[in-house]
């Protein structure tokens, strides 16, 4: 209760509902903060997001000042038991600090954000190097620090912000209590998205990154692409950053004198060779230099070669890249969608959840739909639907559900055995080659993003498309039961879409359970649990039912 | 002839002489060199090594100037055909110059030293990164530069420093034209002794690799110690540096207050593991990055860990270690015996040379007595010698004779069987362990620093020893042929016991020659042909007859 760190998620409407300003007493703390706060940060990029034609200039101007407030922050190990109060009058000392927040992982954390860079060297200046009996330390100096308090402990003040997303217990039952499909959509996109505080972790450990790779390329970036900038990012997803080198790499050949100098330099044979020297320096600085970040693997034999990691404060996974401009491209694409129309983003989160909860997609890799290729295919389907531009006002409540249903529709009778999905002309064409999925890259035309989908994974994809496209023609899955209290409504609608049973009737193995029931008999028991919870009686039980 | 720089070597008297001031017709490029030279420079260092009191004070301080003169100068490559004043004016437009040269090894370089770090910036400024088709380039910005000369080629004006000795035939005929076996010493300590500019290249090469050590660890030093600063280098010796990380590690942690703040750091078993992890990292980006560094290779698990690779641009040799704060003690320790009398280094330079032609010492490591083996043992020597203090002046000419011949017959009768040599306390102890020879470490008191020779070595020594002793006692060896042109004289003195002869004689085996005639008879034609020649006919003849 006592944080005065306003709580900001990335909405397409309803950002200013959800800006909770908490009221604080600690008037010193307040005063702390500049008036720049995540808040009308958040209301500024709300309006950046409305404003579509701007979109890609403003993209690029976001992820700037990100950066730049970055490099203005520390990442700091806090003790279990901490008063708040304490901890910001130490800091201050050092400089005007404009926001902050707490967190737990491994441990409780604080990111903290100074007003000026000037105020990062202070407070470097008063750390010490630790020094541990018969053991010896690495004496780089990063931003990731630990506050060590040998007083007594005063109460615990902090509150905690939660980078990891709720169950998908907890998010059925929030489904459940919604109003209407379309609410339920945007509850599970406001609930499985970034926050404000999630971003601004990712971005402080680009930061991070980027110091240890600007020790040796002054100009060089460390930039996160994928779902971290998207908007299509979950909490919990990896972290895909890359090394952006394009500002070193400049030419400013003069030309006319007869004398000029260059750099000597260590040559490859290709891009590719270089790009692997200097992960390989990276990966191997990261690895026995830098706190916190386990478990580094150096994957350079990759089409696109990698340094993996685990950076333990933030408790992110995180794939490192160079010169990815690709993915950047990919990433810009997306966002630029996400922000045309707030529908695309609901869907595409509603979509991945439901794939997800099936086993349609997966966190290992392998044969499955990737979220890329999922998020392609929701793009392509939007483009195909007549009209593809944008309904009337009026039209608008009704239309989230009509999507989603849309969706399954589509691609529950897609032709995917000769057509592959092309969303730079927003049409199917004939598969270039073999493939049971075949969705063209953006960017580099000659690829299939989905090369790696089977037959079976299809299939089982397909299945599931028609499963829940009949699912959302049964009227009874489309209404809410009239239950008064809350938390004993059964699972309709989305929610119902999200249970286990769905892919079971759809003949989608789980990836556990071997035993199922007829098809028909499971619909059948479905329908009637819904019919009569409808009732009001017995909603309990049948829940129950359909959640074993 | 056109070059402005002077040239210094580092003799303890005569330097005065030594320097050479071109005259120079560029007034011009006279105007861009400042008037603190190497000239004045070497005076002050002459002045300082005299001054022996305070000798330990100034090495460090000498050191220090090198190092910040090396952080103000550039190394760069140039075309083979260059005209002076052109790169010099080119140059100068980004700074005043202080000092520069020319030489070469792979190709023709020069080191420019700019008045003010301020300088090196701005030229970097100038600089471009190659670009070459079908090859990428690591965009790593070093001060190793590469001048292109695109329009017509002037007459090349450069004259270039010599970073290599003279070959033992020129030696042994320089040698040969000297007045007395005194001025012998002196002219092969001259001849052989590191010079001026070859110390800066030195210091300049240490700057470069600071730049990749300071990325991670701004505090870092690179020093240099051993040979290439305790006045004993030889040109051509291996470039041995440690990297100093003392300054990094202070810990200044507070008392009181309730709270503190510390790096998080990577923790390493120990000092070692510590070492090692920092080491891999540095040769990672040697190897990867650097420009003119080639066969890295990283020898972690030796007692000090090292990496060793070869800079071509300066042609060294180079190993760094880390933290090597006893290897430095050593070489201070050598500098302070060397400017205490001029008489020490000539001796030490006079038994170095006598030793490797004979194959005492060798470039490779194996069971020979190293370098610093050999000068431990000059200098226990001159401890025990009685008397060990300087005698007077008039005793001074005679008494460099008197040295190498005592120093022979010292250790040509030295119990090495049962003693130890121990020049913390200047005097022999019994062997606390079974070792050919055991020459205690003066810092790391319980180790041998010539552990590795082996009782064949040792034998071989002691015999050239005796050999060598024997030959300065016949007094036809010790006096110069009447021969009025020079370039005919024959070997005597120091020039007669670097002949292979002696080695042979003292029946040490040649490492090529296998045949050699009995000893005595050896040495029976060597008088013979020093008492012909003397005679002033046959002096061609005669020397032929023992070169061979």
């Amino acid at each position: 209760m006592a944080s005065c760190f306003s709580v900001c998620r990335l909405p397409m409407r309803g950002a200013d509902r959800l800006l909770k300003w908490c009221p604080n007493s600690d008037l010193q703390a307040q005063r702390r903060l500049a008036r720049t706060t995540f808040a009308t940060k958040a209301q500024a990029i709300n309006k950046t997001l409305h404003a579509a034609p701007t979109s890609v200039e403003s993209f690029s101007s976001i992820q700037d000042e990100r950066r730049e407030r970055a490099e203005r922050s520390v990442l700091i190990s806090c003790p279990p038991k901490i008063n708040e109060r304490k901890i910001l009058d130490y800091l201050s000392k050092h400089g005007d600090i404009r926001n902050y927040f707490f967190y737990q992982t491994y441990g409780m954390y604080a990111v903290v954000e100074f007003s000026s860079k000037e105020s990062i060297a202070a407070l470097k200046g008063s750390c010490t190097i630790p020094s541990v009996q018969h053991e010896a330390s690495v004496p780089f100096k990063s931003r990731l620090l630990s506050l060590k308090w040998t007083g007594s402990i005063g109460p615990t003040t902090v509150k905690c912000h939660e980078q990891l997303p709720i169950s998908i217990n907890e998010l059925i039952q929030q489904l459940s209590e919604q109003e209407s499909i379309d609410q339920q959509m945007q509850c599970l996109t406001e609930a499985y998205q970034l926050t404000e505080e999630n971003i601004s972790l990712r971005f402080l450990v680009c930061s991070l990154l980027r110091d240890i790779a600007a020790a040796y390329f002054p100009e060089s970036i460390i930039r996160p692409f994928g779902s971290t900038v998207n908007s299509f990012g979950k909490l919990g997803c990896d972290l895909d950053m890359f090394l952006d080198l394009d500002g070193v790499s400049v030419q400013n050949q003069r030309k006319g004198s007869g004398l000029s100098l260059e750099y000597q330099v260590k040559r490859g044979a290709s891009e590719r060779n270089v790009t692997q020297s200097i992960l390989s320096v990276i990966g191997e600085c990261v690895d026995q230099f830098s706190p916190g970040c386990v478990g580094v693997q150096k994957i350079l034999n990759a089409r696109v070669p990698l340094v993996r990691f685990s950076h333990q404060p933030s408790g992110f996974q995180c794939d490192l890249t160079a010169n990815n401009r690709v993915a950047m491209k990919s990433t810009e694409l997306l966002y630029v969608y996400g922000s045309l129309d707030a529908r695309v983003r609901y869907l595409v989160f509603t979509v991945r959840c439901w794939a997800r909860v099936h086993g349609i997609t997966s966190g290992i890799p392998g044969a499955w739909i990737t979220n890329f290729s999922l998020t392609v295919l929701v793009l392509f389907f939007l483009q195909q639907r007549t009209p593809a531009v944008l309904p009337t006002l009026d039209q608008l409540r009704d239309l989230a559900e009509k999507l989603l249903q849309e969706f399954f529709e589509f691609y529950g009778s897609f032709a995917f055995n000769r057509s592959s999905i092309n969303i730079r002309k927003g049409r199917e064409q004939n598969k270039p080659e073999a493939a049971a999925l075949y969705i063209q890259n953006p960017f580099e035309t000659s690829l299939n993003v989905s090369k790696n989908v089977n037959a079976t994974q299809l299939e089982r994809f397909v299945a599931l498309c028609r499963e829940s496209a009949w699912l959302l023609q049964q009227g009874e899955v489309l209404k809410r039961s009239a239950t008064p209290s809350a938390d004993q409504i059964p699972p309709w609608g989305l929610a119902a879409l999200l249970l286990p049973s769905v892919a079971e009737s759809a003949g989608v193995k789980g990836r556990r359970k071997k035993k199922r029931e007829p098809a028909s008999e499971r619909i059948k028991t479905l329908l009637q649990s819904l019919k009569s919870s409808r009732g009001g009686a017995g909603e309990k039980q049948s829940s129950d039912d359909h959640r074993h």
